[in-house]
């Protein structure tokens, strides 16, 4: 591994991008959790949840585009989502969008991100965040990003994890090992262990002992060290995603595609790269406490918009218009009708067109199961 | 006051209508508590509140046409209306419709059909009995009446009470004395007072004294009685409602009407009558324990659709397609989308094309301030 190669690209008062470094966006996943909101036609990451008057894919790439520059950022999606992914995204060329007949995870999704760059320019480096996470602070960010960056120029694996504010029990965990002692990633520690959603229980125990961080799913690698690392488990998939990507910039992308991608195995690429790195001692942290959520469910998007705040009524939409007497939570609507609330606390609205979601903070992760039942029953007319 | 001179008109199996008796439906008031549902243009009475298919106020027809024949039911209604009430009652002639041009409360509403009808009818005897409460069993109800009838037969201003089931606090109370002796009427108790809506304290004494019945706002009185009795606290009103009266089926019933009625005293017959004839020892009471609802707020909607069982959860709307879990209250929708409701108990939902109302049974009164708070916003379009 070499030590840090980072340098900046240009000058001036604006951050300039960082070299070698391109972001990919992997957006994907309806967000079932947020139903009615989020559909199979219009997921999670084409709303606004944050109220900047945009939609959360756009608040991505209005982060990223400083750190990897506009030219530099691929986005992974589903080709049902191609005319509103290039909508919010005139910058994006025809280059960095990669269509997905079929979702099939993270790994195929960045591992093919991955390929065809590395293709195109062998030694880059990749990092990978979500389009529908949301971010409180972009300069904090970005820091965190550049150790990172550093770390995965040394030949690490190298995620971002979060410094928890509560023993969350949606998300999962980083087991911190000690510090990696690389040039330009000061704050980088090595992880020993990723850890699935724990109980509460567990969770609180994480928290306490204060060598656990939040898996915010983000990942920068070297775009050769991701691939190397997913073919020691996944040797399959990475010969498929080769094979894909060899073929990408050529006339014979559909066909593979077509021929290829639907055997591709499903696994989340925390399974077949970051649990696997951490064992191999290959995987390291940049810690940061910069705001950050992945605004999973209703409770976390009422939260996110009172600002952690109790007894505060959120209101999102941009034509929501609410009378609300002694109630609480959060009101999601599309319709522009007007919605009352009397005397309900911690109370989920959401109004569309369609359909009408009422429930509480308290039972907001209970959402998917209705959209599994949904799904059950036959009614995709609403999902 | 003679004694009973009451008498079947023909004979069979079914029941016939009782002699000289006149019914008299006021179907006024929008029903604010249960906004957003009742509107200023589609009130409580014209909605179907029991899920019987057809609206309340076509069910009190029903109720009542048995009892006084088709042909002698009287509507009090609001000019606006007029199509909707006519629509519902195709067999009301247009001697029986008596059309408010502004709402004057219940003394003017019923005290001009008493006028009307004595003018037309010296002798006859009505009953008063509003357009949107809900009544479980007509028999009883009929039962009930004919008792009243013999009491108003006999000179009384006669009510109906019913039986309290629980120390409600929406509804007046009536203090019943001894027996009154008139033949045709066993159970009738004289009356020693009326008792505006009580506190909750009050409302359990008098339930527990076993000594007080519900007000349900029934009347039943010789209409030369009531409007004496009436003449006695309101003289002006009464000569007003008899200036129109005796122009009504005339030629200059408009002239007479549009200069009189604005200025008539707004007040309840409970006040203007009731209650000063409790006090003249002139107003008896029939007991009744037939089910019987105002159907005041959502709480009791509710409460009537669910037959007072807890933890269900009540569908009204004809399109109403409700997906719970772990829920109970009550769904009213007029809009066929779907509703979700997850882990919300005691919850009232009432979704109409342009307003959505979420609140608790809890809450359910509150919902008229809500209504107050739109008409003082201006907000008139969803009132």
């Amino acid at each position: 591994m070499t030590d840090s190669g980072i340098s900046w690209r240009g000058r001036g008062t604006e951050p300039e991008a960082v070299d070698r470094f391109y972001s990919v966006i992997p957006a994907g996943g309806i967000g079932s959790r947020l139903w009615p909101l989020s559909r199979a036609s219009a997921p999670k990451f084409l709303h606004d949840l944050t109220g900047s008057g945009q939609t959360i894919l756009r608040d991505t790439w209005n982060r990223l585009a400083p750190i990897s520059g506009t030219d530099r950022i691929m986005v992974v999606t589903g080709r049902a989502h191609r005319a509103a992914v290039e909508a919010q995204l005139p910058e994006l060329s025809d280059a960095n969008i990669v269509l997905e007949s079929e979702g099939k995870d993270s790994s195929a999704a960045i591992g093919l991100a991955a390929a065809i760059l590395e293709k195109r320019e062998p030694g880059v480096i990749i990092g990978s965040f979500a389009a529908d996470h949301v971010v409180g602070d972009n300069r904090r960010f970005r820091q965190a990003v550049i150790e990172a960056v550093a770390l995965a120029d040394a030949g690490y694996i190298a995620t971002i994890g979060m410094q928890p504010t509560e023993p969350a029990i949606a998300f999962g965990y980083i087991h911190c090992g000690g510090p990696v002692t690389i040039a330009g990633a000061p704050s980088a520690l090595s992880v020993t262990g990723f850890v699935e959603k724990p109980s509460l229980e567990i969770a609180k125990e994480y928290v306490d002992s204060g060598s656990y961080l939040w898996n915010a799913g983000m990942f920068i690698a070297r775009a050769d060290r991701l691939l190397e690392q997913l073919g020691k488990t996944q040797p399959r998939l990475l010969a498929g995603l080769r094979e894909i990507a060899d073929a990408w910039d050529g006339p014979d992308r559909g066909a593979v595609v077509d021929r290829v991608w639907p055997g591709l195995t499903k696994i989340a690429i925390d399974y077949s790269v970051a649990e696997p790195s951490a064992k191999e001692g290959v995987l390291a942290v940049v810690p940061a406490d910069f705001p950050w959520d992945d605004v999973g469910d209703f409770a976390s998007l009422a939260k996110l918009q009172s600002g952690g705040r109790k007894n505060e009524l959120a209101i999102l939409g941009e034509h929501t218009r609410v009378l609300a007497d002694s109630s609480s939570g959060i009101v999601v609507s599309e319709t522009g009708r007007l919605i009352t609330l009397i005397g309900v606390e911690g109370i989920v609205v959401v109004d569309t067109p369609d359909a009408l979601l009422v429930t509480t903070s308290e039972h907001a992760q209970r959402v998917k199961s209705v959209v599994d039942a949904l799904k059950l029953s036959g009614r995709t007319d609403v999902l």
